[in-house]
């Protein structure tokens, strides 16, 4: 057992009510319900950090994006999210009480799971330096598999990822820089923001709302872009194209401006450039690479943790998540569940 | 020494115009010259079969087109294009009399070459049936970079061919068959070539000019497309992005239409598409991997061997250039220069 004391109930999150058409403190209220105990097979894990997702939204809207692939998000009920803690009562034969736990479960101070590809997944506590940065792994997958298996950024490449402040975005731009790339550089939509990419690394930064986007990549790019990380679409997507080295590689992963670009179909053709979009789907083998990858990154100062973080529990999530909906957040947003 | 007698003077097409904006049978005057001897490392070449290209005319131009990856054509020359004959004298070491050569001094009875990379090649003359069907390695070897290097069509797939009956698309179009696919659609600009496509063994084929093109494949690929060869662009892009099956592999290889796709961005993202540009520059593997293929499937007869033949030598390339840049040429045209 470990030495936590466990309650007989805890509070929860549920959602009451959806965006209309924005999201508001409201929409969710705090329930008290009984923590329960652990079936065969299942494990009792004390609830520590919860990730806050840019596709919140989307889910709570009754008529969620069906281009989506996650489930939406059900009236009185906690809404899931990436979560990870700490086992304090386990009934699996392969987890022992003290180990660390990622799920989906977020929302609630306590959580029964099962363990398996569908479920629960035992972490190995000492691969990253806190629990905290385990949370890193559910973005940093996506931005893994965009930057390394789509794009296969390496060194020397020149990279740009649009909508570099999301986690995802700032993930990759990290991914790309630790692994060799010869210059990074982000957009985004602020000044602040801007500030936030130079902290983090990225070699340049600039706000989409100034002046021609091609133009602005010609400056930071002179020698043409190698690989793009798009987030966005729309302009950002046509200035990259416009930008693009030989044998450019895009890797698309969401379409923030709703803005269909026109492809300069020859221009892809000339430059022999790779298009390629990537839900985030992977192969346990990539998650091992990346967490080791991360660790080494994260040990070595290398990859830069910065994440936007919520403190105060349950009660300061609803707050937080109009202001990240807001688009304030800054890289990983992540909500201390626990006290310690 | 081959039992051919050589002339001392033999006949060559020269360019003397340049379209405007058509091109006439006026633009080329046959020309009696010196055939010459080869130097040290060279060999004399009975030029058999010449290639029509469908870039022919922009080589013509005063103004080529850049995104070509070729030289243009000089005013009072015989234009360059890629050729088979026989070796009937060598200076070269590794090259026999008798022997296939493969050059691009086309529009001439014989050819002196070197041989290497950028000038002439020896072939092996019992990888094909016959030196005609040697000519073929050209389109076929940018139809085989697309289809097998870039979109990887393999068992099963649903293949897709805008603008199918260029020398490279026909290609194209057999090569995925052959390859197992399950489906081989082609679209191209007549009823009589839709029959063409029909010889060659396309599954199914139609004219783009008949109705709505996303229509039209949706009735034909109503599980979508997997592979998507394009010669084209415009519309056809837009119909085959709008009936892509999850997963597609878009090889963009021409431009035909000069008007460029939207691209529904958020659609390549949620099928988790691979849309890649390529030109025809391969590896000499590939080569030696693509001629044994075709060799094999000429012979077992899965590979029909329809192309454009002009017969008359090069008395009758003029008129026949006319022709085919009237697109009326189907498949891979060839000339025949030697009679026997």
């Amino acid at each position: 057992m470990v030495d936590v004391a466990v309650p007989v109930r805890a509070r929860e999150l549920h959602l009451v009510g959806r965006p209309d058409p924005d999201v508001s403190e409201d929409h969710f209220a705090e329930v008290e319900a009984e923590v329960g105990e652990p079936g065969e097979g299942q494990v009792l894990v004390r609830n520590e950090w919860m990730l806050l997702s840019v596709v919140l939204k989307d889910l709570m809207e009754t008529e969620p994006n069906p281009d989506l692939p996650m489930p939406a998000y059900a009236l009185g009920e906690p809404p899931w999210a990436p979560t990870v803690g700490t086992v304090v009562v386990s009934r699996h034969p392969e987890v022992a009480e003290g180990d660390l736990v990622f799920h989906n479960q977020g929302f609630r101070q306590y959580a029964i799971t099962g363990i398996g590809e569908w479920e629960g997944t035992r972490l190995d506590r000492d691969a990253l330096p806190s629990p905290q940065h385990h949370l890193l792994i559910s973005p940093g997958m996506t931005a893994w598999r965009g930057m390394v298996t789509v794009a296969g950024v390496g060194e020397g490449d020149t990279v740009f990822v649009s909508g570099a402040t999301s986690g995802v975005g700032s993930m990759a731009g990290q991914i790309a820089r630790c692994r060799g790339a010869a210059k990074v550089i982000g957009s985004t939509g602020s000044k602040d923001k801007v500030d936030y990419l130079r902290d983090l690394g990225f070699d340049d930064a600039f706000d989409y709302h100034d002046g021609s986007l091609t133009e602005r990549l010609a400056e930071l790019a002179p020698d043409g872009i190698d690989v793009f990380f798009d987030n966005v679409g729309g302009d950002q997507f046509s200035a990259a194209l416009a930008n693009a080295a030989e044998g450019a590689r895009f890797a698309l992963c969401g379409t923030l401006s709703r803005d269909n670009p026109v492809l300069e179909h020859e221009t892809v053709i000339v430059k022999g450039m790779t298009i390629r979009g990537f839900i985030s789907v992977y192969e346990p083998g990539d998650q091992e690479e990346f967490t080791a990858a991360l660790g080494r990154w994260l040990r070595d100062g290398r990859f830069v943790f910065a994440p936007t973080v919520v403190e105060g529990g349950l009660a300061a999530v609803p707050k937080a998540l109009v202001e990240q909906l807001g688009r304030r957040a800054r890289g990983v947003t992540m909500v201390k569940l626990s006290d310690d």
